[in-house]
């Protein structure tokens, strides 16, 4: 146990030990200087760091040692390090297949979008006035997968295709007004797919049932709400399932198609055969395979079934000047999600690699995919037509795309050895037959090197070269048949006008240069904590060791990878005071909900699987009570006081009516307003002595880290945003990495995974396609606690406490803060109210919001958790001279709201109502506003410097309805 | 002998053998589409490409057959094999020094500026108000420069520290106006600076005077123009000047240091004993080793010499808004040059790796630099303390930085036997001293390497920890003492305000964002040939395996690079036809010198020593006479015709005037003008009948490649701009590499290396400090020939030739086309004449230049070669679409002017005349212009969906003088 030091005079001072190399991390990822902090303590209202954080965070909690890290290390070791850990990784050429496929990445898209920051560091387009860059992206990836699909809509990416496969069985069930308990699945499914829909299905009472034959399935009983089939199917096979379709239909059963996109490029599409929802993973195209992901899965809809999409979606509306512009739309999903209940939890998704595939179609084009696609099913064709001629048996209909299941005659132990001479991996069915899956990166040696590993005769007359030109001279190279796709894909223009590279390179930039990200200016998203995402934690995700490898690589093959995740726990253990942790979910609300299963599992392996009841205070983040509601379990609101803590009286009566069925609380601390609580500890123990858990909600953890461990002041179990507290990259709307840490007693019930075995033996299912989720990005998190150590995040939770109290105190003479603490501090986020204003001068929040872009900013969380506020969260990643441009900012705005109290500006026509201004605006010949352009342009100095402009007007929107960070149903919406 | 294949059906056109893979490149690198081609032609006037390529070069140079190298590879596969490649070098750990450092690149900037095509694709910032950015950067590059060396004014780099030195040498020689004949060197120079000195000052007839002791130097001659000394020197020993700079300057003799920047933040600047001149590089300050480059050198000089500076400079000036705003200042130093002789032909410098340079500075700032440089010293302290203890001879006076000369007691061998163990290199000097040189990359572990290495007896006791104590505690850490530097470095604020990672991060977008790269839209640039840089091509520079050997590495450790260099020579012969290619020179620049010097060493050996004259047409670029000058040669020009050519008639006068002491003709092909001149073969012809010698200038070999060979036609040595023709990107003002190739019997006077062992018994000196000069860089050429092949490599020339043909016909009818060729065709490129709109309307090239900003256009290259006109150069991988987009904006500019010729708008208030508009500028309150903002502003449709803004007005400069693309004086000044 270490002392606890006074801080502020270390915060950025390197150890000038001359044995030390100097590139450390933390004075490069903590903004402030040192000198800075006197001043801004004072302002702050704290004599020294100690003071501040005393008064800001009970001291009941307060963990009374550093956290227990190895060393710092710098930049450059700690790189070096990663290097030769992750050299414990064996890169094999994969044909394990299974929903992952190599694919060469456009160098092009590599380099501009997934390492460069103009890219990642993006948050969600919710603004959207500055965000159409990327907004066009997706909804390029949507038209694609509609295109490709044949449905009707798409979405802009979900979190894999498991996920994306258990939401749409979960839809089904609603659509079937959860009355029709039955979902059939075919059982030539990936296993992954299947495990999740089994996972998902059960909280429902559904009842999942595995047919051998799609043929099979009876939909007489009329209790059967949906059917998801493959196709191709997990051994390769193409089936034709309008007959299946029209069974279906007829009993008013959903049809559901998990596909791949690069074979619908020559495949007919699923809405063919009247698929309703069709969905699988964009991986293949042109994303690295990263262990797992991350991966933009798809979902695509007929257009009875779009208002019940799960995700987000990007649509086309217009701006304040009648000029098109893109918007996440269908926000009214939500009304319907209010009404028929929560099916959907999904907030972060995939965005950034939803882009990456995009770009991907739009580089290639129609042609370019078609090409692709039939290369890749020649040579499959070749390989089948070898392995016939070696005596083994290609097992199915005859029908494939690029996957082949392979009965080997006899031989798989010699099969076997040549794989490891090789260095590759195959599938190995339980049953021992074997899959093959080619993919756009096989060369010519690569199946030269397959005919030798099946070619135990070594008969030299196989060779491809041999039967491709035979396959040609019969006009056999394709085997698809009448599952030939006719008519054109892919015809908007987009996908056909940046094929060179310096056409590919400008659109990318074009679409950058549209958005506002961390490398304009801060943006203080409440509840988000987009801090530094640093260059050396990023650069390993594109390493070849750990880009290139498939997530079901048998596990000698990853040392390197479990070495990491090994130390990752052990840390994350640590700075939380659990005992275990999975790195299973890839988004919060996936660790939401495995945290909840846990629970469940927990409680009806004791015996108290009756107790079903969960509370939620109001202020509660709109995915808890949504992945609550997943869980099956009945969510009872609970009120909050003036100081935004829970009402503790409340929620003594509620734990009281509910005694007996208290499942648990779903708590966030700091909470959602920014508030240290004070009773935090008292409130578990409330809840323990009721017989329930506590769900400690991890997305504020940032105002925690070394200062006080869930772990220790009574929570059971929580989720870890790592792509907030541990500085994995927004993208824009994704990727994430929801892992949980939970207590000893729920240790057993981690999640497990259907093909590679972890975790214990008490688990419940299977909550990501891939068994550490998004593991690639995983590098990103370590790295930042290996170059922080355990002072140096202390140190970060500090900074960020003080850049909020800072920023706080420097505005709340101009703006009511909402909340604060016992001591009258906020904890590293707090909530602006400008309701007030609103009555006098008609300005809203979002007028505020939309006028913070005129300035270059993006806006602070709107109209969450409280409607028609502002909530800004600085993160300790920002300089003071960054916080005070900020704060400069809303003053001046307060100053322009001010003329409108005094009649000195109109109340429709002023800088707000009408902001953002675009430059195209501003030049218009004739100017009829009330305030000069100049005022509407600049109305700082710092603008002049440089001025970021939004590219669209205001958006035509419904108020209120973009405002929400995700689209979840606010708690609200339970009481009834 | 292949045929000759009608290219335009194969143009875009992957080769679809299924067991090809798909990523094929030339696809990607060209940018019109196969099917554009139809239409491109018929507006160009040709039916076919080949009847376009048959009208556009001489028959009689026409090769007849596809060039001969290896089949193009696609984008992965090259990569993958260039893996293997260079995974044949060795990456040892240096401590040789001697100029080259291993250095900590900071991740964030090498990903935001080295691989970040907004930074790299630039071209240098002559159009100054797109350019803001990086005209900043290099303005930081040189407010550091001067501050650490003390000295009043500071260049924008050089192309290494040899070249500076001989610059140094060359510009002390004519400051004693070129009658003092001796130029002291310190022997204890390092070799290659020396070797570099030497070679330059051989032509001008100087004495270069190597004395072992600068306290021998005797001044009392009146016949020493100056003397170099290095501080530290090349054995790290620190002498105090003072005493030698009185004497010399008492005689008029300059003062030139060779000097170090890191540890001039500890050390007293050379401006305090009187330096004249401190120079060196700027390598260390976090730009990779490269196996020699491309880095940055930096040359400083006092008030007096200011307008002798070789170099480019940056300057800040005012705006037509009357803002302070940056531009390339001091072009007055061409007058100088004109007057006096140019002493200096650098045109492409290392503004790219300057950039990089003096984000590092800010970055670090001053603390930071201090404790990397007090780390390193007192590292070196307690290695030089262990060594001495081992028994070993510390040589020298004791007064070090980072390097020591040690002389060990006995035991080379076995020293040498211990680096080998540990994959350390040490430097080996002649008499067997060992030089060891640390740096801030060195560890812990590091240095308990280097006591292992020479801790022959293996006494446990001496440790560098035991000796780091004993050291501290005497208070002897450093034994700078009274070289120990006083008062404050680096204080202006830039250098203290970014040190955050997101702070910084910042700071570099916000510059990219200022200035019009690649990525923005098409370069057209005449001459300079504007490419695409294509990622994959750029993704080997930063690789481990080819960053970060050190120059001097045993050539048994650069395996790779060796065959990566023999490739590259062998395959820039096929392309030029010559025999032999040395891949020293690193610039073009550079490379006419090598050249000019092979015909001049040749002509000695054949005892024709005193043909000294060499023919330059008026067309030429600046850089051959001043090339042709540094090498003592007599120049005298050419007359061109009507037509661009060289008057036929004109040369054949000269010739025979000067037959007896003809030396060579200097011929640019095709012509600056952009046209291929029929007499090519004619012209070769009458020089070598004259019994001289022809260098072609390579500068236009994108017109060529695949098409002609000058080695075919006639000319006996060439150097190629592998920035242009071969894709290194322009970075802003270099990097670039000028490799030459030649003739058989010019090939034994080729370039050598006074440290690495290369070329011929008979050459006549050193080009550039690193023996294969930028060689980090190569890759990108290399990988360009490998992925197009040699049906690919003549395609993109065709499809640069119809892009010039297409953009021309669309033109001329609206501005002249001042060259064709005989078919009425042009080259690559072509010259716009508005000279007839000068005198009915006031616009003038540098008027439609400037407007083309407000188009979000960068100007073709203005007034170059022929004075208020513009050479348009759009090279293959502009697409028809940008094309016309560029061709679109020409045309309405051209009915810009015409309302002013029609009277319709004003002479001096015109959107050309008032061009740039700055959005600022367009928003002022009252608005006085006789047109409208929007007129100003959008003048297409386009700009409306992304609009550039320039980020100032037109800046305050003398017309002409900044339209030159590099500061070398035009062929006219040589007339009399
Ligand atoms: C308080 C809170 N809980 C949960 C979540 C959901 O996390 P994710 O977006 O990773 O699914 C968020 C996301 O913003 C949040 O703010
Ligand atoms: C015709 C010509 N020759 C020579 C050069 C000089 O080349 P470098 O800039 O590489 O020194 C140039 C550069 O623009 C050029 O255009
Ligand atoms: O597919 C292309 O034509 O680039």
């Amino acid at each position: 146990v270490r002392p606890l030091r006074i801080s502020a005079a270390n915060a950025n001072g390197a150890k000038d030990k001359p044995f030390n190399l100097l590139d450390t991390f933390e004075r490069r990822h903590i903004g402030p200087r040192t000198a800075d902090l006197p001043e801004m303590l004072k302002v702050a209202g704290a004599s020294t760091m100690e003071e501040l954080i005393a008064k800001t965070v009970p001291a009941g909690i307060r963990l009374k040692r550093e956290l227990d890290l190895e060393e710092a290390r710098s930049e450059s070791e700690l790189l070096a390090h990663f290097k030769s850990v992750m050299g414990q990784n064996k890169v094999y050429r994969s044909y394990i297949g299974m929903g992952y496929y190599n694919t060469i990445v456009p160098n092009v898209i590599l380099r501009n979008i997934l390492e460069n920051p103009g890219w990642y560091t993006q948050y969600t387009p919710y603004q959207a006035e500055i965000s159409q860059g990327r907004l066009e992206s997706l909804l390029n990836y949507q038209t694609m997968v509609s295109d490709l699909t044949g449905m009707d809509f798409a979405n802009a990416s979900l979190l894999d295709e498991g996920t994306a496969a258990a939401e749409a069985a979960a839809l089904a069930f609603s659509t079937g007004n959860r009355k029709k308990k039955k979902f059939y699945v075919d059982a030539n499914t990936h296993p992954q797919t299947l495990a999740l829909i089994k996972t998902r299905c059960e909280p429902f009472e559904m009842e999942v049932v595995v047919k051998n034959s799609f043929e099979e399935m009876n939909f007489e009983g009329d209790d059967v709400c949906g059917v998801l089939v493959s196709y191709p199917n997990s051994n390769g096979e193409i089936h034709d399932y309008k007959d299946l379709s029209d069974r279906a239909h007829k009993k008013g059963a959903l049809v559901i198609v998990a596909t791949d996109l690069l074979a619908l490029t020559v495949l007919k599409p699923p809405s063919e055969f009247g698929a309703d929802i069709a969905l699988g993973s964009a991986q293949r195209l042109g994303v690295p395979l990263g262990y797992g992901g991350p991966h933009a899965a798809f979902f695509a809809v007929n257009n009875k079934l779009v208002r019940k999409m799960p995700g987000r979606i990007v649509g086309v509306s217009r701006d304040s000047h009648g000029n098109p512009a893109f918007r996440l739309t269908l926000q009214t999903r939500e009304q319907h999600i209010r009404r028929e209940k929560a099916t959907s939890n999904i907030c972060t998704a995939q965005a950034l690699l939803a882009n990456m595939a995009a770009m991907y179609t739009v580089y290639h084009g129609a042609q370019g995919l078609k090409k692709i696609a039939t290369r890749v099913h020649t040579l499959t064709a070749v390989l089948a037509e070898g392995l016939k001629r070696m005596g083994h048996t290609v097992e199915g209909n005859g029908v494939f795309f690029d996957t082949i299941r392979v009965r080997p005659t006899s031989g798989n132990f010699a099969i076997g050895q040549r794989c490891d001479e090789k260095n590759i991996n195959l599938r190995v069915f339980e049953d021992q037959a074997i899959g093959v899956s080619l993919d756009e990166t096989v060369t010519e040696k690569d199946l030269a090197d397959l005919f030798y590993i099946f070619n135990l005769k070594n008969d030299p007359s196989i060779t491809p070269q041999a039967i491709l030109k035979e396959l040609e001279e019969a006009g056999k190279t394709s085997v698809i048949g009448e599952f030939a796709r006719k008519g054109e894909i892919l015809t908007h223009p987009i996908f056909n006008m940046h094929h060179s590279e310096t056409e590919m390179l400008r659109y990318m930039k074009h679409l950058e240069n549209k958005d506002i990200s961390l490398c304009h200016s801060m943006i203080p998203l409440g509840s988000c904590t987009m801090k530094l995402n640093a260059t050396t934690e990023m650069i390993p995700v594109t390493w070849n060791e750990v880009a290139n490898i498939h997530p079901f690589a048998p596990l000698n093959q990853t040392r390197g990878y479990q070495v990491m995740f090994n130390e990752l726990e052990r840390d994350l253990c640590e700075i939380t005071g659990y005992d275990a942790v999975s790195l299973q979910p890839n988004s919060g609300a996936q660790g939401e909900y495995a945290g909840l299963r846990a629970i469940k599992a927990y409680l009806d392996d004791n015996g108290q699987g009756h107790r079903n009841v969960c509370l939620i205070p109001f202020s509660a983040h709109g995915t808890n009570p949504a992945s609550a509601q997943m869980c099956g379990m009945d969510i009872v609101p609970v009120n909050t006081d003036d100081h935004g803590n829970v009402d503790f009286e409340h929620l003594k009566q509620l734990t009281e009516k509910h005694s007996k069925k208290l499942a648990c609380l779903m708590v966030t601390y700091p909470s959602t307003y920014g508030v240290f609580e004070e009773q935090i500890m008292d409130i578990c123990k409330l809840i323990h002595e009721h017989g329930g858990q506590v769900y400690m909600d991890g997305a504020n953890m940032n105002a925690q880290v070394g200062l006080c461990r869930p772990g220790d002041f009574g929570a059971d179990v929580s989720h870890l945003n790592l792509h907030k507290t541990f500085c994995i990259p927004h993208g824009g709307g994704g990727p994430g990495m929801g892992p949980i840490g939970v207590k000893s007693h729920l240790a057993p019930y981690l999640p497990s995974h259907p093909v590679v075995p972890i975790s214990g033996p008490k688990n419940y299912g299977t909550i990501s396609a891939a068994p550490w989720g998004s593991a690639a990005i995983l590098p990103i998190s370590w790295a930042y606690i290996k170059m922080m150590g355990g002072a140096g995040l202390r140190r970060a939770t500090e900074a960020a406490i003080l850049n909020a109290n800072y920023m706080a105190a420097r505005l709340r003479d101009h703006y009511p803060i909402l909340y604060t603490g016992a001591n009258g501090f906020v904890a590293h986020e707090f909530i602006l109210d400008p309701r007030d204003l609103t009555e006098k001068t008609g300005v809203q929040a979002v007028d505020i919001a939309k006028r913070l872009q005129d300035y270059g900013f993006h806006s602070p969380t709107m109209s969450w958790p409280v409607a028609n506020t502002l909530m800004v969260e600085p993160t300790e990643s920002e300089s003071k001279a960054e916080l005070d441009r900020f704060v400069d900012a809303l003053i001046s705005i307060r100053q322009e709201i001010r003329e409108i109290e005094e009649g000195k500006a109109d109340r429709k026509d002023n800088v707000l109502k009408n902001a953002p201004h675009t430059a195209q605006h501003l030049l218009t010949e004739k100017w009829e506003h009330q305030y000069s352009r100049e005022k509407a342009a600049y109305p700082l100095p710092y603008l002049r410097r440089g001025k970021f402009w939004p590219s669209t007007g205001r958006i035509d929107d419904v108020f209120g309805d973009r405002n929400l960070v995700c689209a979840c149903p606010p708690m609200s919406d339970y009481q009834n």
